[in-house]
């Protein structure tokens, strides 16, 4: 019989309704529960078989139902979305918190879950850049937990999955830092690029990115059938790639611009070869950089990505165009920015960081 | 060690990327894969831990991957989509075929999998209108399978649990269709519409309803930024409808609208009640007919259904505005026409008669 | 020569880029200029011959260039918007001013410009319910001006052309309301529809509809993708509709969706003929009824109207589907909300009061 | 009396509607009348008071009216669009042709019409090529009209106002050409940008700039929500380019990607300065160049074109940042590819062809 069979070989599994999830389940709290980056990460944790969410927490005036922000929820018997209260989250009841708050409200919590014993994954920039000092030019606010902010692993599970294990504070890269760096590390780490003719990077947004607060700019008939670039020469997401990519102001370009869509980033990065190299060449060097890499697709078809391959996934994808007589390369990389820009990541960091398979949830 | 135990807590559970999946697992065949429902089925399959996907079909010129029609679907491990052979289909590599082909297509191969002892879910109409004598005239062909037409379960898991369970032959409802019956069947089937008063389902759909096949009407310049109806007082799903539903043509009214959007249907189906009736009298009655349902979200809280909130989901949901003075009731669902409206649904019917828990990889 | 010819042939007609406009070209402000029915104004006043803009006017916070909001404007000579200061208009600068501002605003500031002998045209709603003790209820203010409110002429000029060339106060109507007036008119006053039977409209908008404040519900990703109905059975438009087509709300239903488009409204009518019609018959009451209105297009051909044939247009379309076994009628009517539903009705009316050819400058 | 005024200063300027044009019109036939670019062309011509449309053709299979394909022209008292046969245009019917067929077609047919003594404006790339031994390569045909092509001025109104003006022949601008070229003319001219350095070209457009003709690529489901990149490296509409800013290909990439919008090219252009210019310096050198152009809007006030500005217009718009550390400066800027991208500069041209103000009927 298929039924008992397929039935029993699920062991103790948690029921997929979570009425039933086991007592040793993960519990994690999420604060910042009614942003965009926020539902999409319940989203992923109320699937998650290993995972129970126990508390949710937002700025807002009175607790609310968290489906009453993301109808898309509704029926999930998830908690009320609380007030943010720090203080009144502690073991047993949360293990991990993940912050998706602004910038700064992630700076002030995030020591303080640290001193309790719990392991944060903050979605913020708060805790990104190493250089305390470009804080207050970028975002706005003086750094004042260096600790914390030497201690946190930059969690880009393709390049430091050994640190991120061990994690305690969890720097989650930004979306358009994640589409950027993934496209360019194995390539710039392995010498192939002549850094000093520059790199430019054209990227594309969709409008979930931009938060959540209504505003002039994101208001409806302002961003469908536009496109708009901004932030020219002065991103915010810069010191974040330049950092981790080694690479100085003066040799790199980053634009953004906004796309009448929900969910996806597509960069376009020009970048000259240091040396002649083929097409396969540079697909073999991104499919063994990425060979462990289960969230990579590198595209060796001929073919490039594309928002539709990466919208409502947890992946990042990149493919190439190379001008043999120029040895100019062009890199397309896609992901959803809510996903493995954002809070696909985060989950994906949470399962190095307690031991479940790396895709758990995300695949 | 939080790590350890919920691992072990997972027990033998399936590897989520599939490598290692149980040998127990039910084999499933998936004809008509390169469709936006094949897609999904695919999508939702590939996810599910109690099924294996082991061939794929469609009617195209040459075997191709399947994630060269459906770019997220890359890296999933999926078998090759080969030209449609139903003779070379049989246990035990295969053992539940999904039918998501053109209806005379499915009517054609379905007897032939029957006769093989293989299970069939028909995501098209072929065997949906019990009347052989209506395929004619709403499908254009000749119906010449009466006995699996007699034999065929309406898969509205819904209204017909317990003989979903037992089908060999399921015939998946419409998208649309499945978004006027559940909203009506409950009220229905109570006596409190006045019928003769007139039922009025004025329906809004996204494109993908509408099949993958270019056409001047479905090119993206056509669709973007419109709306229009189409199939006034004669859409092909009526009959479906009205066999469900127990109605009369004269008391009943569809009309669809093309929404440029990509999944969602929302129904906005007018009724005038037989007796006057509260408010929370109507949303009790629904909260009672599907409290075992746990695919359908019956709005209780003053909000009302919209496609935002079961896009990329497999809810159904319905919410009611009722003017007293009149005894009319507004009622509004939603749901996403690949999902609950077609692939989703047909998984729940799988799980139903495979006796997997019936939300299974479909929240 | 050609080219002498065609100049000539434009006599002393004014520079489309209007530097050289006649000095009798009529002067008009626009107050609420800095929203979408404002904007629109000014797009088509900018392109009228026999017009010209003198002052722009908006409850700012500085004087701002009309371009800054409005971006496609750039480059076309506009005065800067102002503070709205009523007091500061007057002949011989201004001879008529358009109100595109919220319905308070328009109520205390048009008789101030009509004492002053100025001519209004009012596109909000201050002066379209012809009873004042509906104010409060509707739109949560006291009518302070009976005899302006008696005076003003509701603007559709297909049914009183001849009082809107007298009118100094002229009462614009709304968006929705046209869509379903238009629709409705011919065959109700021609004693065609069984009232009793009910009158349903079931109306979907573009989110320019919803004017320019940004908030939570016409924040961008929270419309795109989607479809929302709202204001059911209680929607604030639906007096004006009941007071023009001489119907009693029991007998009338109205229920408006928001689209994921910046423009255009389509209504779907559902009505019961008093008795048997063909469809022949219903088009060519309609084509006698609109014969004189050079901006409602019939459809007469099998084809329906849909948003994409009216959108950045000033014409109203309607269509019909006919069920004769039931004498069901179904009416299809599409407009632009800010053309024909706002700025370019606006714009007719104001051509019929000042002796323009009513269409110059809208098609 | 303002009404008799306003009327009378009118002269003898064409009623509107377009049943009582003056004989003198001039007179024009549009073949391809059932593309995009044909329907814009009929739109902007038929609100044109010196042109009368005499004749509408298409590659068609029975003569049909041009509204049953661009629904928006309903009601304009347009010819019926026939099949093209070209040897029934002549004069005194037709005076001036404009192309808005394929490639191949327009070759074929144009030199037909200037035997003839009619002046042809194409606004196919038929003979925008100066070399014609590029057209196999880049058009998949031998161009065997060596006199038509050395005869055909490239209609770019901006350059080369005074040989547009006795042009027989025009070959009106490709839309992403026209979006780069101009963004790059001025300042390539001036000597200013460091060629070697390479210059990078990242430009998305709107999908009708794909064309009518419906594809897997191009169906909506396949455009909406997502962004591709496509024709790396090898873009047809680079030797256009780079023949008219006097670039080698070493030095110059130009990307397209398809937005999921209806209308507008916005490009993303990065160069490097040969010396140090400020911000001012380069707004001023482009407000100099485009000092006598009425359709170029250059952005000098700190904000950046996009594409909701020039969307539905015929305006060209660019604008600046610039990076005074490293002398790079990014150019943005943005058109309606089937405004002042096709059908707005062809009218553009031949509004200078035959003598009208440039901007007639496009502003």
């Amino acid at each position: 019989m298929k039924a008992t069979e397929a039935t029993l070989s699920l062991g103790t599994a948690p029921d997929p309704r979570g009425e039933t999830r086991s007592p040793q389940a993960l519990r994690v709290a999420v604060i910042g529960a009614t942003g965009y980056a926020g539902g999409e990460l319940i989203q992923i944790l109320a699937r998650h078989p290993g995972v129970r969410i126990t508390r949710l927490m937002a700025d807002i005036k009175k607790p609310l139902p968290a489906e009453s922000v993301h109808p898309s929820l509704r029926g999930r018997g998830l908690p009320v979305c609380e007030l943010p209260h720090p203080e009144d989250l502690a073991a047993p009841e949360v293990e991990a918190v993940f912050l998706a708050t602004p910038h700064q409200a992630a700076h002030d919590m995030a020591p303080v879950f640290l001193e309790r014993g719990l392991r944060v994954i903050d979605l913020s920039a708060a805790f990104r850049l190493k250089d305390a000092s470009a804080y207050p030019c970028w975002y706005g606010f003086e750094h004042r937990a260096p600790g914390p902010l030497a201690e946190a692993v930059f969690g880009a599970p393709e390049l430091y999955k050994e640190k991120i294990r061990r994690a305690r504070l969890l720097a989650n890269p930004g979306c358009y830092a994640t589409s950027v760096i993934l496209a360019l590390v194995p390539i710039l780490r392995a010498g192939w690029v002549n850094v000093e003719r520059g790199i430019i990077c054209d990227s594309k947004s969709g409008a979930s990115g931009a938060g959540r607060t209504p505003s002039d700019k994101l208001h409806f008939p302002e961003v469908n059938e536009s496109l708009r670039a901004y932030g020219l020469f002065n991103h915010r997401h810069v010191p974040e790639m330049l950092q981790l990519l080694g690479l100085a102001q003066k040799d790199f370009v980053f634009t953004p611009h906004l796309l009448p869509i929900n969910r996806g980033i597509l960069s376009t990065t020009y970048v000259r070869l240091s040396k002649s190299r083929t097409l396969e060449q540079v697909v073999g060097l991104y499919r063994d950089f990425y060979a462990a890499a289960p969230l990579v697709r590198v595209y060796d078809d001929g073919t490039l990505p594309e928002i539709q391959a990466v919208a409502h996934t947890n992946y990042f994808d990149v493919g190439f165009a190379l001008e043999p007589a120029t040895d100019r390369l062009i890199i397309i990389s896609a992901l959803d920015n809510l996903g493995k820009g954002a809070a696909g990541q985060a989950v994906q960091n949470m399962n190095l960081m307690y031991g479940f398979d790396e895709v758990t949830a995300l695949i």
